[in-house]
């Protein structure tokens, strides 16, 4: 083979560097996950193909990617049958890989629920996979950090949910807006506007207001068979302004007469009201636009974005109230956000908010001058490692030049240089390679010197 | 859908319990591989099957899980051609799922040698998939937990992977025996037992000498075309007693004749004595018999096994010297083990050696009475997160009784009761569940009460 090798279309290696990062994030988010009370399940990449089809819409179905049956996968198929090339795609495909990790915890709880204690919390971060066109930012295969509570329809949960939002994010230093709003009130916004039937034209042309402006959105709903009634009792609502309270007001005033709607007010009232005890300090705020273009949520909705970096939300979420029902566990209420690690990530990469110290390289390189010098230090690193104290020791009697590249290109700070007088001494020579300071230390003094580092 | 969802045969759920021991086993593993420098990398799940075909050997071909191509993968295909199941695999398939992670590391270390900084020291832990016939113990997907280095043939190599085997499971307090052989003792006793073309016939018959007895093994050796008098040379090297040393004096006399074999011999010889100046209280032994049936490997051969548990070998691995040659990047050395996860779960939870401590479960459940309670609970709870502890609100208002199975049921020590009286006094019930003691609190001393727990 002498073409490089290379990976498929929109997959990723991640080297040490950023494996480094991402451990940080995901850590971050699990510890206070923890915090919560939240348990860490994970499924099986792959599902069965009759779990995932049919969940995501027509468009899902498309880009699930279907794993070949093992075996003789092909023997039994006619193909003079004129079948077409989904039809035989199902014939010698019974397994896809996870498009999500939302229906594989539907398909989960269900399977389970006989050992599981509810509400159920969970957390579970796995790739995913989708056969998207790749492009900038948009990837095959990628990580979702979800975390769900399922079982209870009390709005402590959506709550509980923010609390975590603003956790999360304090610890990793970035300022961030967390946006709210409730689908109910969408849908009374449907009913009083006199078209109930078109709430999901509405909500996936108003969802669009951040990114195309409001006179793109009217045209979109004029388009999507809205009139300009209907536009003139929905606009006013897109640019309400003022504070939370004076929106949910103005809010509940207008959508008085529909009854859905107004439920929507007083999940938005309650929710607000326990964010306002809770003592969040995060800037949290009703947006009456946000729709997140998806079917499934039916109560809160939530979305966060990162204030001092241009990026698209890095965190969303919202209430199903029956996400196992396609499963054939009804009435179980659901309410959960997922993280998204790779913008986050670029979040931090991009204002530099990776701490120094999370590199987590070796503190010290022991030389290797010869067999006998190397053997020398091995019980030395030994005693360092049992202190905690990650080393190495370069494995082969290479030039001392390419040695100190070594520790230089892994960020290793200390090179602790033993020649045949450090043996006979039984010491060593610790170089600073910073300051390039060194020092000559008997090999019992090596541990409490570089524990203070 | 009526009938219950599952997941496709020889995959798994992992539940929260689990989990816990999971991450427990791999948070363990990975903070020794940092110890000793080793950096993290991830690849893709999916490969380009020209990475992974041939590889594996033909078997290993069969087991790989191919993966549908995106988009309308049928089309073009004449199936007039008279094709036989796998050519149609190969046009519809472009990429497998990864069936290890070593040719995956393989194919990183190829395409990134220009970022990368040699001796690279990586570790991956990510799952595998293996279209086997599942059955109980073998799984369809499972993680592997690999540890290797490249770029460097030093026997320091291998005696660090000897101190990582016995730092991890010294961690873990399992005691295992690590057994050590070398592939060019192998070949040397194929060459002088006057048989070096049946290097591969006679490691897959020895290797199975544990588990069949040296008679069956001797059969085997006839069977495969071995005569009498090879199997009068290769019968007492199998059954050689006494100390290390002992059995390398031995051997070395048996193998004076093969250069190959000496160079075997050689390569033990100093890597036991790193092993005796390293101060390795572990087990460690010679075992001429291990050969792990493996093609690959050209010198150091590993292998861990419990020694208080009956179970196969939890830790094996070798050294390759030309493991990157397959995708043109020839003469770079690696050695470097995989750490069976699944199976040191198995002997954690059959010599029950999980600590009770990493249960990680909240340390308090507030119980919920009633709208106000709950929202007098939410700063307190918030105060003991950001004091460092785990604890959970119950989020509907539901008989105390079922709080208390909840409690019960996720391992939650503590009960916070909170009623009007406790409102009215700012102040919590704290009732340890276990012991069924109570005692009421000042809000602003319950992080100091559980603080202490």
């Amino acid at each position: 083979m002498a073409k490089k090798p290379s990976i498929p279309k929109g997959t990723r290696d991640f080297g040490p560097s950023e494996m480094v990062g991402r451990d940080y994030i995901f850590d971050t988010i699990k510890d206070v996950f923890k915090h919560y009370g939240y348990q860490c399940i994970e499924t099986p990449a792959m599902e069965n193909l009759s779990t995932l089809l049919g969940k995501y819409g027509e468009e899902g179905d498309r880009l699930l990617f279907k794993v070949l049956n093992s075996g003789d996968a092909f023997s039994g198929i006619d193909f003079n049958e004129d079948l077409s090339s989904n039809a035989i795609a199902l014939k010698v495909c019974e397994k896809g890989l996870r498009y999500d990790l939302t229906v594989p915890f539907a398909r989960y709880v269900v399977q389970h629920q006989n050992e599981l204690t509810f509400p159920f919390k969970r957390y579970q971060i796995q790739p995913v996979w989708r056969a998207d066109r790749p492009q900038r930012g948009r990837y095959r295969e990628f990580y979702q950090c979800d975390v769900d509570v399922i079982g209870s329809d009390s709005l402590l949960n959506e709550l509980e949910l923010v609390q975590i939002v603003e956790m999360v994010f304090n610890r990793l230093k970035v300022n961030v807006c967390i946006k709210i709003n409730n689908r109910k009130i969408l849908s009374g916004l449907a009913q009083i506007c006199g078209h109930p039937d078109k709430l999901i034209d509405i909500t996936v042309a108003i969802d669009k207001i951040d990114k195309i402006g409001i006179e793109a959105v009217e045209a979109e709903l004029l388009e999507r068979g809205l009139d300009r009634e209907a536009i003139a009792v929905i606009k006013p609502v897109l640019l309400l302004e003022g504070t939370n309270s004076e929106k949910i007001e103005r809010i509940a005033q207008i959508l008085a007469s529909s009854e859905i709607g107004m439920k929507g007010v007083e999940e938005i009232r309650t929710l607000f009201a326990l964010i306002e005890g809770a003592g969040i300090g995060t800037n949290v705020e009703l947006d009456l636009s946000l729709a997140r273009g998806l079917n499934y949520y039916t109560g809160a909705i939530f979305e966060v974005k990162a204030l001092d970096f241009e990026i698209g939300s890095i965190c969303g979420g919202g209430r199903y109230d029956d996400l196992t029902g396609i499963f054939g566990l009804p009435n179980m209420s659901g309410v959960g956000i997922s993280f998204g690690a790779d913008r986050i990530y670029d979040v931090l990469k991009g204002l530099e908010l990776f701490p120094a110290d999370v590199a987590s390289a070796s503190v010290v390189l022991f030389s290797n001058m010869g067999e006998k010098e190397a053997a020398f230090c091995v019980p030395v690193a030994a005693s360092l490692r049992r202190a905690g104290i990650a080393c190495e020791i370069y494995p082969d009697n290479a030039r001392l030049r390419k040695q100190f590249e070594y520790a230089d290109k892994k960020g290793i700070p200390y090179l602790a240089i033993v020649g045949a007088n450090e043996v006979a001494e039984n010491s060593v020579t610790l170089k600073n390679l910073a300051s390039g300071e060194q020092q000559l230390l008997k090999v019992s003094e090596i541990v409490e010197k570089l524990k203070s580092v």
